[in-house]
């Protein structure tokens, strides 16, 4: 049933998306302040069940894409998105009745909580990934046929485009080059689609499911217990396989650039603890996207990998990470329809250069398994 | 009085067009042929006076955008630039009642006649810069305050985008970066205007300007005479200065390539006949921007430089240029409002990095006005 979303769920959500935005997606606290303000003026939002989207009506994805690493510095005035889906609307002649994120992970999950209630409008309890990914064809609504375009791009002076493309690559191509000459960010509105396409295309309850790990992972820390059982448990209603901890380490490095409109680069680290001896590497595009420990895989993309403050449980974002910090590294099998082979074609690690197959994390680490 | 331009008119234009096109602006043969082919399926195209466009009625400038180099790959369906126009018809609910070119330089003197015999409307004899310029602010519509945006950008494979920017500086920013991602080439509808404003903000008569110029070189050629008689002729009567050959040379080395979206390099020459000893070198960034005898500087844009072939006066675009080519180089001082202190900030030697003051060409060649 219909909820609504008040100013105490954005403050989990925003911290249960940062784990599963896998170390990108964006900072969540600039998206968490960004949807609470706005909830403060404009009022609590409903979170649609998918099932309650009418199958005729519109609903549209709204996000920001870009480097993580450019979000923290031009801040947005929270308008953009809004002035995106009104675009959009606009040349559609038809009105949205409901947003959605793209993607739950990091920032993402945040920018259609200010679109909503700046319009007035509810948010479906899904999305497109169930993660956090770097590029706009990443997402399952494409996998599954709908269309990204027309999309609508708009920068924080007010500068926007609206895009049509004969393909979903073609429409991250050249939105990647519009966001890069927009300074490096772009917030967009793009795969409008009936309620129908929403249904057959996305990953239900992510919302709700991004808000149970923030709560579980405050709640435990209040209790000073793990929060893995709750976290679980969430994981597991949500369609997701069981989480586990991959290895306990501190980092000694972090290589880092932003290239192309993305944050790429590798961190290092050494483990402690159980893990000591061990080296650990984890490659990242925004996303974490392989975790290696002295050089063998222990997780790649699409599973979800994101390092946990050792201490706090609290999930950190590629841009926070530096020398010295103790982290938990988790995993999390992603939902099946993630992993098909029409799906993996197009996020699995190959898509990113990688010479490897995907194998299943679970399958990867019995033994962590166990110990998770 | 208006009047009708056929397939004849169309291979002068080209020619001429060249001249003004000072290296840049796209080779005229592949423009010449899509404009003669829309004018034989559907008849000659009307070209207005530019006071006979009625001051209510919407003018569209239309052109290719991108690097010469890659145009001639890249070869065009014909369609791509009335897309355009018709995208920014539906944005923006009106028809236009012409169009016109952006430039008068090169391929996008040609383009508005392939648009115009499509769509059946008339051309407006009168363009933006009265040459070819690399970018899309560098037009007196520009700095005569007219918007660039909306505008719309399609590319051959069917690819679009609507832009709307808060100056015409990020429009070319953005739409280059488009243009760049669509390939290296888009075809653009822009800089949408009333009549009045075109009548304050364009260089008129530049159209039967570079067919006139064309006529002096084909007709000359035929009677193994000197076209510069017929040439300053027309020129003056559209308001440029007196025509001047700067040197005879020959090619030794041509250093080119195509960066952020652009044909860039310098050709360097060693001067011929009664310029043998000297050493030449004229730097280009799609046209022709400098031009050195000896490390002096003997013209500066927004003049005109434009290599000539030395035995037929065909006009030689930059792409074409090979060791051993002998050549004039034509120098063709510009209107006096393109040297306006406005002017100069948006095309002046300055801004494309020169650390030089322009210098009317006439003034620096005091001797050579004489030979002209």
């Amino acid at each position: 049933m219909a909820r609504l979303i008040g100013v105490e769920d954005i403050e989990y959500l925003a911290i249960g998306a940062a784990v599963l935005g896998t170390g990108g997606g964006g900072d969540p606290h600039l998206g968490k302040i960004m949807a609470q303000q706005a909830i403060k003026e404009f009022g609590p939002v409903t979170l649609l069940e998918p099932d309650e989207m009418p199958d005729d009506k519109m609903v549209v994805p709204v996000a920001m894409m870009g480097a993580p690493t450019v979000f923290v510095e031009k801040i947005p005035n929270g308008d953009e998105a809004l002035h995106s889906l009104r675009r959009l609307e606009e040349y559609l002649g038809k009105e949205a009745y409901a947003v959605m994120p793209m993607e739950c992970g990091g920032l993402n999950s945040t920018i259609p909580f200010v679109v909503a209630a700046r319009a007035g409008i509810p948010i479906v309890d899904a999305d497109g990934m169930g993660r956090a990914f770097p590029e706009l064809q990443m997402e399952t609504f494409n996998i599954y046929g709908v269309s990204g375009t027309p999309m609508v791009i708009t920068d924080e002076r007010g500068d926007w485009s609206l895009l049509n493309t004969v393909d979903n690559n073609m429409l991250e191509h050249i939105a990647r080059g519009i966001a890069i000459r927009m300074g490096g960010v772009g917030h967009i509105a793009e795969y409008p689609m009936t309620g129908v396409e929403m249904k057959r295309s996305s990953i239900f309850h992510t919302v709700t499911l991004a808000i149970e790990l923030g709560k579980a992972i405050v709640h435990s820390r209040e209790k000073q217990l793990s929060p893995m059982p709750q976290m679980e448990a969430a994981l597991i209603k949500a369609g997701y396989g069981k989480p586990l901890i991959l290895f306990e380490a501190k980092i000694t490095d972090v290589d880092r650039a932003t290239t192309d409109g993305f944050a790429k680069g590798t961190v290092t680290l050494e483990g402690i603890g159980e893990y000591k001896g061990a080296t650990y590497q984890v490659d990242f595009q925004n996303e974490n996207l392989i975790a290696y420990q002295n050089g063998e895989v222990l997780a790649t993309v699409p599973d979800l990998i994101t390092f946990l403050d050792l201490d706090t449980f609290k999930p950190l974002t590629t841009e926070t990470l530096r020398y010295g910090y103790r982290i938990s590294c988790l995993a999390i099998p992603t939902p099946s329809i993630m992993r098909s082979e029409a799906a993996l074609k197009v996020w699995g690690p190959q898509y990113f250069g990688y010479d490897l197959e995907f194998v299943p994390v679970e399958e990867l680490n019995e033994e962590a398994k166990i110990r998770g």
